[in-house]
């Protein structure tokens, strides 16, 4: 974290120096905007005059900085979710990476699709097909060995679009949020539908977010001794769903608390964002809304993933922060790693 | 937190002046010392040496900070546990104040021998009479309402031996642990066999340790609608164990990560401990054992509450530290607040 931060520290005192030589004014502006990939506008404004607000002692809104938690969707919201979820992508590629193991699977669906390419094939075998996949690939093993393999995959697995590492395919926007909100105080949270042990893989590297602040859905592990040392064994069952509205019922059990800053881009959201909207101090709601098919993707009603549709209705309603990301975000990946 | 700690502090400071009256160099040694309350020898040496091990850079024992997690039992091993645990005590109480609401109480067992005082019938009911308190006092209301049930009792409940707050049975040297491990970087975590919901109502005033660091036994929550305002509605349904081996699977599942340093007290601290001891760093490992009746209980390998017996068996074969109570605590309540 201190290493990742140093490192982005370094960046900008570097563009500085090189923005210095063509115009000292233009190189304090960027050092003094805490959210430079944002365009200036109202999505912007309305993130900034939250965290004045919140911070500003004495303030009638101030908020002391321990009660002070953002709790922000991961799949869409801080990374790429399409065409597939990151994690269903790294199932498939570890049922054709455990193929061999498993001779039946050429036989059995939904592996059989899946050996054989067929992603329709995969897509008719339903929810019920890709729950078996997941607890093919995500059971058996101890939590160290799965934690071996998730890393191992996401140093050398690229997005078939972008051809990139997922890891790079996150937004630098919502990166500099991140900063920001820690800069003032925020104990920020990844609160997100894809699996727990899968993203606390990736997320202290890649937002600065340790393990345990991050929630998602879960599956039972059993403590159990191999060669008389201790392990745990992930089973195939899931403990909790951390989804629609398992998203405050999992706030509620992993952070016991509400948040006054809640972030998302689904209908998988919403009720995570009506949950903060009644919290006892200001509170901020913010969707991010894929707008942008040249950078990135268009998609919301009628998404298979990522479908957003009444949570758009809501914060419409109620006035909750929309990011258009093709108009508020001046760039969407961190700069030199990906190319549309 | 600040509050707290800033007590503490005046107290130490005035301390400091009334000792330095009748002795300056006493009173440096006093203010030097970081664990007062624990009288000098092995036990105590081994927590400042694991501490100053880990903390010395460049040592070869040397712990990131990001790294040094410390997760701590609650009953028994930072608050008093017997006669019976707190939070039954608080369920007997509910059942008596709820019992107006609830007629068919006076002949349904277990709930009639409660209200007759009859413990002994109480106890006859054994584990299914006490799982059917413990869901009619804990579920059919919001989160909302049970925290502020809670408190409120927190505020009022007396213990039957000591005549004070069961927050004021809290254990002094432990305390001066948990600041002396913060002084030094340590992220402090509870991790209970008791009810999550309970404990994070008085953990962060008590022991400086927020609701979200708080990990324990936990029930299912349902996200509701009431008069069109987003309540979470506790369900009398279990979601997750956390004692015995559930201990480790509860670090996974809430924290993701190995511990370095883990205290319990009992049987169902064992896993958490022998979990600890294959940390990736140098792991401590410590028990309370409770031998003082005069200042406070004597029990172990015979007791129904916080029975210590495999775990006292393996900390001895494995040299993990344990605390005998009578002699290594110097006081075991915080000063000025109890008489046995």
């Amino acid at each position: 974290m201190l290493k990742f931060l140093g490192r982005r520290v370094a960046l900008i005192a570097l563009l500085g120096l090189v923005l210095c030589g063509s115009g000292a004014l233009l190189a304090r502006a960027v050092a003094s905007d805490p959210l430079p990939s944002w365009n200036d506008g109202p999505t912007k404004q309305s993130i900034l005059d939250f965290v004045a607000r919140v911070t500003k002692e004495g303030g009638p809104d101030y908020v002391a900085p321990k009660d002070r938690l953002a709790t922000i969707d991961n799949d869409g919201t801080l990374w790429v979710e399409q065409p597939i979820y990151t994690q269903f992508a790294f199932a498939i590629d570890e049922v054709k990476a455990q193929a061999t193991k498993h001779p039946e699977w050429k036989t059995t669906e939904p592996f059989k699709s899946i050996l054989a390419g067929d992603l329709k094939g995969l897509a008719a075998a339903g929810e019920k097909g890709m729950v078996e996949v997941m607890a093919a690939t995500h059971s058996g093993m101890t939590t160290t060995d799965f934690d071996k393999t998730v890393k191992a995959w996401l140093e050398t697995a690229k997005h078939p679009r972008f051809k990139v590492l997922y890891t790079d395919l996150i937004y630098q926007p919502m990166l500099e949020l991140l900063d920001y909100l820690r800069a003032n105080g925020f104990k920020t949270f990844i609160v997100s539908g894809g699996g727990v042990e899968f993203m606390r893989n990736f997320a202290d590297k890649t937002y600065g977010i340790p393990p345990e602040q991050v929630i998602g859905s879960s599956g039972v592990t059993q403590y159990q001794m191999w060669d008389a040392s201790p392990v745990l064994v992930k089973q195939p069952k899931v403990l909790f769903v951390d989804d629609g509205p398992g998203k405050p019922e999992g706030i509620n059990h992993f952070i016991g608390r509400q948040p006054i800053f809640a972030f998302g881009n689904s209908d998988g959201d919403k009720e995570m964002l009506e949950w903060t909207a009644v919290c006892q101090h200001l509170c901020f709601m913010g969707l991010v809304h894929h707008t942008d098919a040249v950078r990135e993707y268009v998609y919301d009603r009628n998404s298979d993933v990522g479908k957003l549709d009444k949570a758009l209705d809501e914060a419409t309603a109620k006035g909750w922060t929309v990011v258009d990301m093709k108009n508020d975000w001046k760039t969407i990946f961190p700069p030199a790693k990906t190319s549309p």
